[in-house]
């Protein structure tokens, strides 16, 4: 039972980090050469090997990709990302035979083990890292499994592996300065849930455009849910002094408050401007057309699987992907406040 | 070179399908004890035994559950049902640490490998079998390759799986009913394309239902897309006695139809009746709130998931599932005609 080094012994040897040791044991570029010398010695001094798994795995392929996701399930209906970003991985899959493992993992158990489970007998070739916490643990995970990865975003911490990159945040900021041209100063936002870090991108530039502006910010937290949408709106409308502009995180909470406006009485936009966050594919049917940002899941899942597959299939050095960045959409539920 | 008898070999001298020899050979209920008979006589004079891989899938389980999808990849976003049928499969998977294999073939090429992908290496423990076509191949092939499977809705050729059914033609029925009841008389269809059973089956419970109370059917056929259900409904509204009412097959053109009748300066339910299909989450929050029918795909895809983990567990006899049909909901968009 004598237990063989692993890339955490190694990382801990030589004084650097695990994503080190993996960019140093698997030849890629970015370490200074002092670092990958210390790392080299550091391997050899403890007998350090590739896992068996980790060897076979690169001369035999499982033709998967994985993904975890650790949401409720439900999410994969109610939340339009997924379903998007999902069928653009699939568009790059389907072409070469490719299947993708789904993995999803219920809050509070462990997520790790989703991530162990696919790695097990090396049933995905990579797997997609979506939903990126600060100092994101799965990072280190993935180094010691040996599994190539891609990330959505790049994460705040080391990271060997290559990033799709998709910025919400010129979007957001296009569409709040939009509201302020329109002549609208007290304008609300219905943010997403704070625990994500592109709702958290999204409330930050929203509230620095603001102000940039001498405006204050009014928010409201939504859960990303068309019922959640009505009861922000619902309580931004009975406010004393109820906003002219109202800014919601996804389209789908923005459908729902445009329709919970008329209902109560006023039109859109001459009371109220409504603006959304997706460019899903009702914004632009909906009555009045939803102006909003397009922030396109579908090209995120395409350019994340081509990355992946370029890790896949053996490629030395993979650079990050920059996406374009989400873009303001202008239509009929917006304009200048009522005098 | 000799080659191995098959199953298909097996049901050719036994003179029976493959789906009964699949029955007799798995010691399943439900055949003649004469026809168990002559299938294991004819199985023993050509030496037929289980592959290898079937052996080896008895024991070793890949816990994952595969589902092929035969469709443009811009389906799993576009399309509802998918995203919520899976949404239900995880509910269940994610309580059993099982993953989903999902495997989308582009159209044009062979669904058959997806499958064979899918069995390679016992990679999935069983698979759902969506979509089905008239004598659809698939049910013959599973048998072959030896994978349990579950089917949505039950197949019009003979089958050895257990399906789990959801009828939409009694919710179809009640929505047409309904426009009847409120007095309309032109009344309109915005059909899914016919190549699906589902689609189908509405078209057909529609048609039925009109002709029932001697009215004639109007029939416009979309994609299911939101700008499908915006031209057939601009087609529609341009006849020169256009339709006082309109069922959409699904919510996604029902809801792009009605903003599309209230941008041509309509009102609804006024002018203009819409119903839909799916109840969707939007469809109760969009003004005026969406009278359609609700199947429930979540709960589609959780019984799915329960049934084809019972034949996993090794459930010697599965019995179907009938969900409860889909049922109409009522609400705001729909009233009697202005007389």
């Amino acid at each position: 039972m004598s237990k063989r080094p692993t890339i955490a012994d190694v990382a801990r040897r030589a004084g650097v980090s695990k994503g080190s040791v993996s960019f140093a044991l698997n030849g890629r570029p970015g370490l200074a050469q002092a670092t990958v010398d210390k790392i080299l010695a550091a391997a050899d001094e403890l007998g350090w090997r590739p896992s068996n798994r980790a060897r076979s795995l690169s001369v035999s392929k499982a033709f998967a990709l994985g993904l975890v996701i650790t949401r409720d399930p439900a999410v994969l209906s109610s939340d339009p990302f997924f379903p998007a970003f999902i069928a653009g991985v699939e568009s790059v899959l389907s072409t070469r035979g490719q299947a993708l493992v789904l993995q999803v993992v219920m809050a509070g158990e462990s997520e790790q083990d989703g991530y162990r489970r696919l790695a097990r007998d090396g049933r995905v070739d990579g797997v997609f890292l979506s939903d990126l916490r600060h100092d994101d643990p799965r990072i280190d995970l993935l180094v010691e499994l040996g599994l190539p990865a891609v990330t959505l975003n790049r994460p705040d911490g080391e990271s060997p592996f290559p990033a799709v990159i998709l910025d919400d945040r010129p979007g957001t900021r296009a569409v709040v300065e939009h509201l302020i041209e329109l002549g609208h100063t007290r304008i609300a936002q219905v943010a997403g849930p704070p625990a994500f870090v592109h709702a958290t991108a999204r409330t930050t530039a929203f509230v620095e455009t603001l102000a940039a502006a001498g405006l204050e910010p009014l928010t409201e937290t939504g859960d990303f849910t068309a019922a959640g949408g009505i009861e922000a709106t619902r309580r931004l409308l009975a406010l004393p002094k109820p906003p002219t502009a109202i800014f919601y995180a996804n389209d789908r909470m923005a459908i729902a408050g445009l329709g919970a406006a008329q209902a109560s009485g006023l039109t859109v936009p001459d009371d109220l401007s409504i603006a959304g966050f997706d460019d899903s594919e009702l914004a632009e049917y909906v009555h009045p057309g939803l102006t909003t940002v397009r922030a396109d899941p579908f090209a995120f899942g395409e350019a994340a699987a081509l990355t992946l597959n370029q890790l896949v299939d053996g490629a030395a050095d993979v650079p990050d992907t920059e996406l374009p960045p989400a873009q303001l959409i202008v239509r009929g539920s917006t304009a200048s406040p009522a005098v």
